[in-house]
């Protein structure tokens, strides 16, 4: 594949650098600030066949060496500066239960187990607790065949560190240690929060035909949503090569009259897309980037893309066109549920037998159901319906719900253990409402937390219509007009939310 | 142990008893033959005091040495002479599917894990091969602690060899030099088809404080069915002795007016009492029986059990008071369905918190609906339900229920895979009827095998009230007027059954 | 495919070729009779262009569908008519130990592994109990990667078929409808009992490109032993294609002057070349042969290959040139052992990082060394060894060595267990000999089974050089001067053999 | 480290609160710092009946509820200050190879699964990836039984709270979300760095029966090493109920003329005895502590403890009497290695049947010896000696040494991977010293961590006999006269240090 246009272009490395980035509370900031999906309309007469597409390429790997132990998954458990709290309050953001059975860092490593590549790291500092039992009881050994494993590298101190991670480069650096065991030929950096399906192997095939130093995933694909700030933007050439890497201004939205230029076009050489925050990157590379010329950088999107660019390294993109979704926001979140509902599925498929989704395999009883009305929903394992209706909603394992319930355009998570009703717990907890939705309670466009416990004659309709809404002492936040009930929080009888 | 009693005075193989077994062609025989359940009605004068009672008892047993550690269990995977034919067409009874998620054998093995019992060897020769599938992906390691396992021992070919297991005493005495390779201290032989839930500690318990040589857990329950011919039943005494075992004739019904001896009262010193056909046996105790004494005994419970009673040994009833089903027939199967989704529930419960049972733990999607009415039933991992009618049935895994159909009173067992619907298969099986319950077909008092290809506007309601039918190559029969479907079979559209 | 000629034709059975198998006592006979070793020296001027080398052809697998979903192998654990006889005597072939760490079958089952075949069903007999155990235990989940199984389908009865496997043919075809629930493209048919490394898709490669119907693996290596009669020898052209499948006979050693023709040669347009007895063989083909065009053939090679050709079916060769052992004897065998030890290896490599074999895995405490002079030998985990000398020997795990021991030449196979020694169980067993080597014992060039209990001063040397003896009372058995000591058996003390 | 600020001032216990320890750069102090072990020399008058004995106490667990349901382990990783330094620079204390094929923490984790309690969490923060890395791999699934796990719970950050954890008690306190989610009965504290083997049912029952609040395990054993300063001390009564919780002095060794009143005598009703760190409590209890009476503590034992005797809370002794390590040392670490060669075993015996060590399971190939002379050593599996000599030494897996090197006296701890030496990687590596103990190397008295490349020629000897050195730069420090050779480091050909 002939590579013509070249590096003369490095005004980046002419700023002088330093992007100041400012460590936040939250972990790994950069991954979830800059690397966003970007989904310009790309216009009818846009040239599909200048863009590179791997399915022309013949295969190039060989059999040997294995191409499992060539590549290793950099997993990011923990996203984004809790856009999607207060889904995250107990948890990161690759733990958030999906789809009734599912978390959603499931759909990441399940991508790398149907791509062949079986050495996961997974970095994690955010509220790891309940992704690191999650990741070790869902891989540990099944699935990743011969020397496959899933490690867990929760934030550490150590005696020349005593700090958190301070983004993702510095997370990188700091476990390279590790990371540096097998002798792996590349690194495949991942977000662990984003909900789509790719063959990672093209991108490998992509990126060895080319001998890129590195490839950065970019999202081809039409969404329907508008165009968010702070998202990672590449300019490429007409050979996919990446010329630049800009971010789209948080603050400054008005200036961002430059969006026609970001749309590719037949008589540019130039275009402009966004980035998904994934990127294959050699592992010497890797090593040089982190410890030699940028040992400070914080970000990789920002400061180590950047840099590579300013040191004229060979960075190409490789663009991606199915369903991808990054959980910007709650209502992201709670459309990416609703997607996998709907017939035909327009969204990330759950039940597809070819690249099946994998999680924690599960032992539960079957759901027992009394007497449901039951349409456009997904119920989840071991549930127990009483005489209730259901509507476009998604119901998770363990679910409990009483008679008279009606649950409409929503997300139930379920909850992680059995109540036991019989009395035997009653001294204790005898006055309190019971995991589940109660009789006669009525919910609509909501989002329901694990193991919540919601009363009876419950009405959770958002009656004000509010837009947004912190209620949080009282259980539940309000976000986009959909109502968000937290973890293990009790609704009593009779309230109208 | 007092052993004076020699073998001289071994009546029973010159007695008129019959001890002429024929090796009928299916194993073990005497298992499923002899040792089944037998229900009298108490009387309610019944000295409930008399009877031996666990709970009275102290806990003998100290932590040293590790409870788990010794006793091992062996459990026999087939059983009977095929009575749940056709279930058991491809499949050893253990291994037929019961309550959508699970197979019948599950019961058993998690009562052994549930008493802390963790060396299981499974004997199985009769159609072994989905048990041993089943058995090993279920129990391999996990859930059964250290050491623990569930080993499957098929039938085999040695030097000394060559014939299959004639019975359930030959099946042991061929696999003595590998039960013999923990230094358990006792022998737990347990039918591998029956469902109940026991704590099999507590016969443990009662069979070391009493000293016993053999201890025989017999069915103190009521249940609604009426007595079976062929059953092994025990003469006990006020101490829970068993005197003798013999046999309920199954030629001869008429002079089976001793019925009335059969229940226990308190004018009487003996009573009598079904076994369940679950022994305790201490374990030099089993090897002396099987190699020295009766070296050619074939049934266990006619020939050894009876022989120990001969030789003078101890030999004790422990009596079990809880639900017991033995599936003697296709209507015991289909009723031990029906009674796990009644409410209460009065037969076996699968979601006991404290008695979970196990199984292949299961990675299926969620159950996706598109429009159900669903109505005292239970609903496997994975199925999709388009718009039909369920009520009062047991639907299994990844059961595909399409557009108009209606189920009632029925077990759906499933399928095991998927059926791919887009064309890609088509070329091979283009005109076949696709896995699945076909659009508006009417199903009613069915038992639906794995696999099954039901079409569109089939009728299975048993139209002329048949009460016993073959019609195999049609792909069913009729048992008891329920209509069996056959596993894989094809009923072709617009049939009427 | 073309079928034109049909069983009439079939001169293979009217040929004076030994059709007429004997159902032998031993099952699965076909595989372990005919398709053995044949080690032609290749003259130097052999023409190595003119054959097919699969390292020339690019590789046309794509990465859909996945290359370990289109391949099922069936590996027969049970070999030959006992040739390995006493290591078989309570175990199949393929659960022989060797290498300190291993059985038998691990190597074909780490070929899969390796070649990412995933899909392995073990199909097993004779003495089946310790192959199934091996095979739950080691292989289950771990190492076989998603939707990966070793599935072992023991001889079974059913309501059809009464009968034990009567062969190789007869195995697959009773269990066809197991084989065919997953939708893959070839069959691959493996002896579980022999010893080499081979990358099974180089195979699979060759036979998609030359759209073979079947592809049979044939052994161009150089071996120093002689050839053996009973071997299946194939008859190939210049383009490799198999033109007859005869054998070598086992009753004419004298008319064996053929020899000469068994070499290729440049001026022969023909050459004579040893089946392995691996076959790779098209799904659809597989059924077809065996349900259609020769429903009664019970081995495969000598019957369903020769019929193949016979229908004029495609049937090519694979040569294979690394090192390859088919334990056709006690020496064999022994040699096998004794050429893992040796430096540099020119046997079969058990520690090669980049293929390695795997196992069961283990959890053993290091090996204890109190004062050992150890020369060109391997010690397996675990191991007890006091002041002892040890040269040119396998030491199996869990071996315990006493003082003064000297061992040379020798295949220890250790210990299922460690024996305690601190006299808890001295009631039971205080005069027998313990588990292991007793002190001042020398043993020289022989295979000590496991469990074995050798005395003190005991000398196992053949003393009267012996080459063939059977003294099985004894607990020994001299085959080729090789001392077999039996598992378990228990040589007393000052016993000199 | 030094500690000034002493425990005279401690008027913790009557100010009815806070102790405000200030937050160490290390993590979980308390538990290193002051729960050590202290080793009186027990006068023979010492009346031993009046010590609480358990083995005199009846069960009074009964099998409702299963015992190993009720009560939970909280393990932790990291211990100390670092006194363990270089051998914890990249990994924490109980992750720490020791006997070959173990981990330090691997004794703890033992003791709970032989002790029937199979919920276990592991919390950890300091250098703790191998950690994780073992436990998961280790213990995930199998050998825990039904509901079993491992749970690793490393610091993380959350919305409320974003530092470290703060200390023992701190720990607990932020993770009580997740340790509440099982509802057991009380609480097992340990720290996972100490090397002793305890049956924990005794002290539950212990702690049952006398209805303690808090029971305290402390060593009643015999030690040879002097009493440490900084170690937790109990004033018990002759109930040994505790009275008092104290500290030793650091700084003043003078004053510790206490001694004599430190051993328990008859004539005394007090005596004292060193704490083991290990602490049994109430589930309520510890809720309460941490969360109301004490929510700013942050050391487990100085602060909760002590907080508890302030209450009147019933705080009792249970007196262990086996051997116990709590590794305060290198020299402590190195001994407890060489004790676990001696014969007798006077130390930890990691070959003991009835309460096995369990660690990661393994799949080595044998040990490959060439010529080499091994006296009183443990090898463990899957090295490669060639012609040397080793005594009274610690091989760890897969060393390899090479011809003429001898060693003595010392832990060698063995490689993560097989190093390659076929040239592969040469071209990147081609200088550097190979893994493992080069030609006629010589090594006394030393511990050489994992990966280290020992060059040829080279002698660890401490040729100046030093007894504390830092020479961290050239790969190896020097403490209490022991060589210790770090991780991965390389010592260049013909070094003598």
């Amino acid at each position: 594949m002939p590579q013509t246009s070249l590096m003369m272009t490095l005004q980046f490395s002419s700023s002088g650098t330093p992007v100041n980035i400012q460590a936040k509370h939250f972990l790994i900031p950069g991954l979830g600030r800059y690397d966003h999906k970007y989904s310009p309309k790309l216009p009818s007469k846009f040239p599909k066949a200048s863009i590179f597409s791997s399915h022309q390429i013949p295969n190039p790997i060989s059999h040997q060496p294995p191409v499992n132990q060539s590549v290793a998954a950099i997993v990011f458990g923990d996203g984004s500066e809790s856009r999607l709290y207060p889904l995250t309050k107990r948890r990161s953001e690759g733990a958030i239960p999906i789809a009734s059975n599912y978390r959603l860092i499931d759909a990441v490593v399940s991508n790398c187990i149907n791509s062949n590549i079986n050495k996961i790291y997974a970095l994690t500092q955010f509220n790891s607790t309940s992704l690191n039992s999650h990741l070790s009881r869902a891989y540990s050994g099944a699935g990743l065949g011969k020397e496959g494993f899933v490690e867990v590298i929760a934030a550490y101190q150590s005696p020349e560190d005593q700090g958190w991670f301070q983004g993702t480069a510095d997370a990188i650096r700091r476990c390279l240690w590790v990371l540096e065991e097998y002798p792996v030929a590349e690194f495949l950096v991942l977000p662990g929060h984003h909900l789509y399906k790719m063959d990672y192997q093209k991108v490998i095939e992509s990126h060895r035909n080319r001998k890129s130093d590195i490839t950065i995933v970019a999202s081809n694909g039409i969404t329907k949503r508008d165009q968010d700030p702070g998202v990672g933007v590449l300019k490429i050439n007409t050979e996919n090569q990446v010329m630049q890497y800009s971010l789209k201004s948080n603050k400054e939205p008005v200036n961002y009259a430059v969006a026609e230029t970001l749309t590719r076009c037949s008589d540019s050489s130039y275009s402009y897309i966004p980035s998904m925050g994934i990127y294959l990157i050699n592992r010497a590379t890797m090593v040089n980037l982190l410890n030699n010329h940028f040992p400070k950088a914080v970000d990789f999107g920002t400061e180590v893309i950047r840099g590579a660019l300013s040191l004229g390294m060979k960075v190409e993109a490789y663009l991606f066109e199915g369903y991808w979704e990054d959980m910007r926001s709650i209502e992201a979140f709670y459309q990416a549920n609703m997607e996998c509902i709907k017939k035909p599925n327009t969204g990330y498929n759950f039940c597809d037998r070819d690249s099946p989704v994998y999680t924690i395999p599960r032992n539960l009883p079957p759901t027992v159901v009394n007497d449901a009305m039951i349409t456009d929903s997904v119920i989840g394992d071991g549930c127990i319906l009483n005489r209730c209706k259901i509507k476009s909603t998604v119901v998770g394992m363990r679910t409990k719900i009483r008679d008279g319930a009606i649950i409409e355009d929503s997300v139930i998570m379920g909850s992680d253990v059995y109540q036991i009703e019989d009395g035997r717990e009653s001294s204790i907890k005898s006055t309190s409402v019971p995991i589940g939705i109660g009789e006669n309670t009525e919910i609509r466009k909501a989002i329901v937390d694990k193991n919540a416990r919601i009363g009876k004659n419950v009405k959770i309709i958002n009656k004000d219509n509010v837009e947004e809404g912190d209620r949080e002492a009282n259980g539940y936040i309000i976000s986009g007009r959909i109502m968000v009930v937290l973890r293990s929080a009790e609704i009593p009888d009779n309230s109208i939310l």
